[in-house]
């Protein structure tokens, strides 16, 4: 299934995004790269919601998802009060890696159904241990929390 | 010329970024949006050096370059005090737009001519009017000092 | 009414904050100016519940709010997971500008009625016109909105 | 000496800062909260420029400065492309803490000893031991560079 394909399946976790005078720029857009923050946040509240909790899994396995590797593009400008739903989709899941599709889509503030395409992006995560950054398998209780979700 | 070969040729133009707290996270490393950040810097830096003021490009002629595609490679990770040089090459002049290449190198403390790899990105750049956020033609006075380089 | 009293009485709003990767810094602990951004966030959801959208006061009316003023005191550090609840009380409200002091709450996770303090802020607001910058009286609507909340 | 007085003396230490798109927002101004971040480079310039490197304090002694109160008044807003020149006072020196006095002025671009004060700022460092984050005496060979340069 190619990305824009796999986009317009029924996303895995989506996750409401608020646009504040933080995000944008004096362009009077949002910032490229808080995209990746947008991208991000939603990335941990999916994994929050799977009952992984990033800061114990640091504590406790030193353990981290680290990004190895993304990219965007970038389509219609999102802006000071928008709200956004960013959308997170699987593409592929390894041993010590994840590599995902989001999306983010702004919110017609009058037509509850309507949507624009502000950025998309796909993102490979990489398991490490984080003492010494090197790659290492997806500790197996996250493993199996994420495979649960895939056979769904 | 492939992205590889061509980071590997002399740089148009590069700056150093030193890390600050404001730039890792709790992981202990450089957060991975930040480098988009260094990214937009550098290319600031070199415009302003090729006689380009963006914030005069915006109130004088309602012109900006908004990033509309980019993509990243991460290596090795950076973190506080270290200091980075971010080197930026020229892959593709257009008449509406600029791809870039961008490098964030860690430059090592200790022997002055190593540097470590720790991020890669292509950086598509459209110039658009910023009223209409429509696509214009890079203005003349701008294209012809960018192709000055260019020819260089 | 002293801050510290004004702050232990029932606050005109709250709102919740969730820590991300990108608030925190190599220290483990959120980076200390990321409070000025959830307090600016919890104003801007205020204003939003009372029916006043900062983006449209600034394309339709050229006006906006800037802080003028402002001041922290950091107790207990906030980390990755954790959940803020952000209060707002108006201290004092002027013509042309707002003072609201305002305060972090970290929930704690097993004893809902549990909370610590993280950090309490004093902040002044001043109403600007955007174009020249000069100090300008709060816009009728949105100044009868803010004295209905008052007199509640 | 009042901080009014201090900060009319000859600072401590200077450091140039270029405001970038990253730095404002759509109010096309210098976002507030990020001075802070300003006034954190500048510090850790400071300290490396006395020999103290704030990475190697933390790996080597478990030693970290956390901002434990600061204030700040905004004057005159700075915008993209702008200078800053933001200097360094100490007001106090404690066992355990550093209370500095740190000043943003905006360099005009044409007559070079002109500058306009953009925002002023005292904080309060508190040195802690990062494991337990209790307060804790200022690492001696720290405290012997710090009082060196108040006794210059």
């Amino acid at each position: 299934m190619s990305t824009k394909e796999l986009r317009d399946t029924e996303p895995v976790f989506s996750f409401p995004i608020r646009i504040y005078w933080e995000d944008t720029d004096a362009g009077g857009i949002v910032y490229y790269a808080n995209y990746f923050k947008f991208f991000e946040r939603t990335r941990t509240e999916w994994l929050r919601h799977l009952g992984v909790e990033q800061g114990s899994l640091l504590a406790n396995e030193d353990s981290m998802f680290v990004v190895s590797q993304t990219d965007a593009k970038y389509h219609k400008p999102a802006r000071i009060d928008d709200l956004l739903n960013i959308t997170l989709h699987i593409k592929h899941m390894g041993q010590a890696s994840i590599t995902l599709v989001q999306t983010a889509w702004i919110q017609d503030k009058t037509v509850s159904d309507q949507r624009l395409l502000a950025c998309e992006s796909t993102v490979r995560l990489a398991c490490v241990q984080q003492t010494s950054m090197r790659p290492s398998k997806i500790p197996l209780r996250v493993a199996e929390l994420l495979s649960a979700k895939l056979s769904n």
